[in-house]
């Protein structure tokens, strides 16, 4: 049977390169790995099945990323900045998609999955619960959480409560006083944060500008591009209708502007339309937004998770609760209120 | 220290039962799950570091997914649909997203990060070389293939080229004779058989209708918004204009009719524009297009790898090559051809 010791003497490298190439760490030359590559196929090597893990002293070199929804963009972004990072550094992403599922959820929080199979976990989109914070921390599995935030916990995320405040700061300075929401008002026991700090942020913000927030004006666009069309659909209908609407989402915004233009109301001369994100599409709707920088957050937790299981990496580790900026880009969307 | 048998004292179940709620199996009813993990956390039960490779016969319970770009629409699509259901019957998905990086490609494919990894493999978007169909043959690592096809490993997919045909037919069928077309011109040796084919399918279909392919109505669009924004601006100034253009996903057709919006050129009067996919704005943008069902693509691929893993998993085997059925949906982007 093939050994390590045979590629090493057939390609003329050592050993531990040959595990290296072999394990697809970096630090191993294109040229190198190929010739390794190569002996191995033609050699027909077959590797032990544990050597890996015994090499890595138990560690799986894995971690898990668990995100509601994989096809909408912020998860999949995050997704996309995480992995790519732990990838270039030789780790592996398992993926949970669990959806609005609470089964799944506990499955894959709750049980011997992740703390078996991933080095840690990063949580993305929704608040872990205590029962979750303690069964993680009793089995030692590292933890970040992204866009939520716990106290026992490290997070990367942007303010959502300053988001909305910016956001409507914006609608008011240009003399918008009936302001509508679109957002999420219930989440199934998911405990999204987002939602609700942005909508508290939206009153606040209301409030300090001397105007009473009405529930009335409060829509639930379920952060999907139907259910913004179909909140908008229903703020066009009020008797007093709102001058101005902050979306939650870039996707609800795109809805809002699709049932606008459904209905023949001009953006912006009859309705401005603000909404979060900088979504690969604002540009091209010419919309208003308050941009966060996902792929980055996405990454910036890695780099946190990482610091946690090789602390000599020679990366900076990260402060507890890390909030990254965002920006207020204006465009095409957003306008001064009608007399 | 806490062992399964007091776990399976404590809850009143069998030791199976306790083993197959801590290891988030399924057949074990939400109830006795949550006694069984309320008591590990109460008993401070730890698990033995090796026991689920040890029952499964060294099994890793998991599925690797390789694509290209997580943040696309058909790949996020996929894995939702694959991960959704190997996630019922108990499996892990541990997600690469190589982009076009080929030294990434290498280390996914070529090394012992599947072989150690994984029990199977699903690639998605791009055809397996030679070297890597050996190399997971070797190691006895099952696999399938998503809109592409290797000879050697089963794939799901659609029929490209008749996709493009049945698109370049509607338009013809609409009095349109110039027709241009927006895909992917080169891969950067990725080898991706969805443009290549789509492109071999227009040019036959052009032919078969006595039209001569133009390699000037030919353009690059790199399968995303911002590259058929780009070739829409380009396919626009040309001085003999087509009339219709076939765009070979939705994503370019977006990018196509903002062209279109900002060049002024009415659609579908002067211009008629076709896409693939099924995007879920394709609606949204009353865009006519050729639909594919790529969730189920996703489930139907795992379905077959789970069929490979567990033969008496009661599934019904998947024939080698399958193709899954598209379906034109005319909407209000395409129209008769000008005189």
């Amino acid at each position: 049977m093939t050994s390590i010791h045979d590629l090493a003497r057939e390609t003329g490298v050592s050993t531990a390169t040959v595990s290296r190439a072999l394990r697809g760490l970096p630090r191993v030359s294109p040229d190198t790995r190929e010739r390794v590559l190569d002996a191995a196929v033609r050699l027909g090597y077959t590797p032990s099945p544990h050597a890996v893990g015994l090499a890595s002293g138990g560690r799986t070199r894995t971690i898990a990323i668990v995100v509601l929804w994989v096809t909408r963009w912020y998860f999949s972004t995050v997704v996309h900045g995480a992995e790519s990072l732990l990838r270039e550094r030789g780790y592996d992403v398992l993926l949970y998609n669990i959806g609005g599922d609470a089964e799944a959820r506990r499955r894959v929080l709750l049980t011997q999955l992740l703390t078996k199979r991933a080095d840690a976990v990063m949580v993305v989109g929704f608040t872990p619960t205590p029962e979750e914070v303690l069964w993680l921390g009793r089995h030692d599995v590292p933890a970040v959480t992204l866009g939520a935030r716990v106290d026992e916990w490290p997070s990367v995320r942007i303010d959502d409560e300053n988001v909305a405040r910016v956001a409507v700061e914006h609608l008011v300075a240009l003399g918008h006083r009936r302001i509508a929401y679109v957002g999420q008002l219930s989440d199934d026991g998911l405990d999204l944060a987002t939602p609700r700090d942005r909508l508290h942020g939206y009153r606040e913000s209301l409030r300090a500008a001397g105007v009473d927030p009405e529930e009335s004006l409060e829509f639930d666009g379920g952060f999907t591009l139907d259910g913004g069309r179909e909140a908008g659909r229903r703020l066009l209908q009020l008797r007093e209708r709102p001058t101005a609407v902050f979306c939650a989402s870039d996707e609800m915004a795109y809805g809002v502007l699709r049932s606008c233009l459904e209905a023949g109301v001009d953006v912006p001369r009859e309705m401005s339309v603000i909404g979060v994100d900088g979504h690969d599409m604002a540009g091209f709707f010419d919309l208003t937004t308050v941009e966060q920088p996902v792929e980055q957050q996405g990454r910036a937790a890695a780099r946190h998770l990482l610091q946690r299981l090789d602390p000599d990496d020679g990366e900076v580790g990260l402060v507890e609760h890390v909030e990254v900026p965002t920006r207020l880009v204006v465009r095409g969307t957003t306008g001064p209120a009608c007399a």
